[in-house]
């Protein structure tokens, strides 16, 4: 099968990798230059276990396509630059072209169909993780899996064809009958702790020192809950990730962590993903003329730093 | 008259000076034990245009006041500490002592009543301000006013008499009809740029940067506007204070100032005032079974930041 990654940052690389080895053929699609051209020139580099090894690939600019297609597109790029990038992909995709979106946040399936029938939109959610240690060079380490489905109900089949080339590639991949709820369940984890913890410039285990944290977390869980429900037909047990968040926020598992948001806007001064998080509940909750005073806040606190911080 | 002055910090110590410069017999009365040493050896030295001037003083620690009383008691400690202070004062109060609040926040009167009888009480709002250089030492500058009430409504003639001293003084004092709205007013100020400046670590002017801030502001106008018709029947206008606001963040009026909670909290890693503004609102929508969600969310990240810095 022919992959392209669109997206050749830490996952991608990860994911790219894994495919390759497993006698994949695989491209990379990228936005940084300078990562583009060390891919071509000098490999891709993994580093794993202690151990480095570098292989041949094949990358381009996402602006400098060449001229070859898809028969699956793995989409790797940050929420931001979801759109741009479908604008890029267009000479790669043919009519059976399969697209499966592994972003975190939410409204994506909505932007992909602006580019994509639904029939060939695969939506999924992965544990795994990996680091970019510079231009075509990353770091891997820890276990994953992902989860998988088709958007289109009659589309199984076509799942089940991605499940099956992610785990010949050792990515533990598994159809799902419900991914909508994973995403959700993900977003809402990410919503109740990524922004706060770069609002109030700290690791998820300072949390638990917030007098009332509680309270935050309990209604900002509520918010994504009414989402969900409104926007999906998911309904969240706000009971389980309560306790799936205080789990996260334990110094023995990932307490810590700076959380996503924490590294882009406050280490590196970069643009958070806010608006497919929280701010993607305010605005749904506008739309709805309903209020989400909690995602809200938060949007504008998180929108604020940025300005503050001059982030462009 | 015999005048205390129940907290000889900055605002304390220049009341202090210009009453007793008046002919007042003025005594201070503070916590904090190096301030009141050096006072009662040294006296005050107050810095005004430049020039240097001290003059003897009389000071007592609060844990341990002479056998002396007060006619007229003004208050100017921090929130936080009132309700210790007037227990702390006891033995120089007698039946007829007046007690005059210029404290900013809200709920100070409630904590008063718990010591000194209503016809006793008085409240102000004071635009004066001062700078604490060290113990014993008070910086002066600029031009400032007060306006002070009864709160029981036979005793206006007690609230004039004190209106005269304080004008005596240079004080510049008006007799209110209407104090509970300046005292509104200014805590809705506060409550609207103050915690989110320290949250933020921004300065008044950088507020303007943050996009949809505006609707930050108004939502917590509201909270406050609420809260002023249930506590006290105080209806406020909340489009003259949303100019306010927005003229105070004018670089060329305070917008460079670091509002006081962010001097407490980022500067200094003090506890700040917030339970005396958002917060007091926060817990009166509770009580009444309303909600305050912007107050709420900004007394946890207030209190949380408090806790991650690990201010006691």
């Amino acid at each position: 099968m022919r992959i392209a990654i669109a997206g050749a940052g830490a996952m991608g690389g990860r994911f790219g990798y894994m495919l390759q080895k497993s006698g994949q053929e695989v491209f990379y699609i990228d936005g940084w230059p300078e990562n583009v051209d060390k891919m071509n020139r000098d490999g891709l580099t993994i580093e794993e276990n202690g151990e480095e090894r570098t292989i041949p690939v094949r990358a381009y600019h996402s602006k400098n396509i060449g001229p070859e297609q898809a028969d699956l597109i793995i989409l790797f790029v940050k929420s931001m630059q979801l759109s741009e990038m479908l604008e890029d992909l267009k000479s790669i995709i043919h009519k059976d072209t399969k697209v499966l979106c592994l972003l975190n946040g939410l409204g994506h399936v909505r932007t992909m169909e602006r580019f994509i029938p639904r029939k060939n939109i695969y939506l999924g959610v992965t544990l795994w993780t990996a680091k970019l240690l510079g231009p075509a060079r990353v770091h891997l380490s820890g276990d994953g899996n992902i989860e998988l489905q088709n958007i289109a109900p009659e589309m199984t089949a076509g799942a089940e064809e991605i499940v099956a080339v992610l785990n010949q590639g050792g990515l533990k991949a598994k159809y799902s009958q419900d991914v909508l709820y994973s995403v959700w369940k993900k977003a809402c984890v990410n919503g109740a702790m990524n922004a706060v913890c770069a609002i109030l410039d700290c690791r998820l285990m300072d949390f638990r020192l917030v007098p009332e944290g509680d309270i935050f977390i309990q209604n900002i869980i509520k918010e994504f809950a009414w989402a969900a429900k409104v926007e999906d037909q998911v309904e969240l047990d706000q009971t389980a990730i309560l306790e799936l968040i205080k789990f996260s926020l334990d110094p023995a598992r990932q307490g810590e962590h700076y959380p996503s948001m924490h590294q882009d806007l406050v280490q590196q001064h970069r643009r958070t993903e806010i608006e497919y998080l929280n701010g993607y509940v305010w605005r749904l909750a506008k739309e709805k003329g309903a209020a989400a005073p909690y995602c809200e806040i938060i949007t504008i606190l998180t929108h604020g730093k940025e300005a503050i911080l001059g982030v462009k």
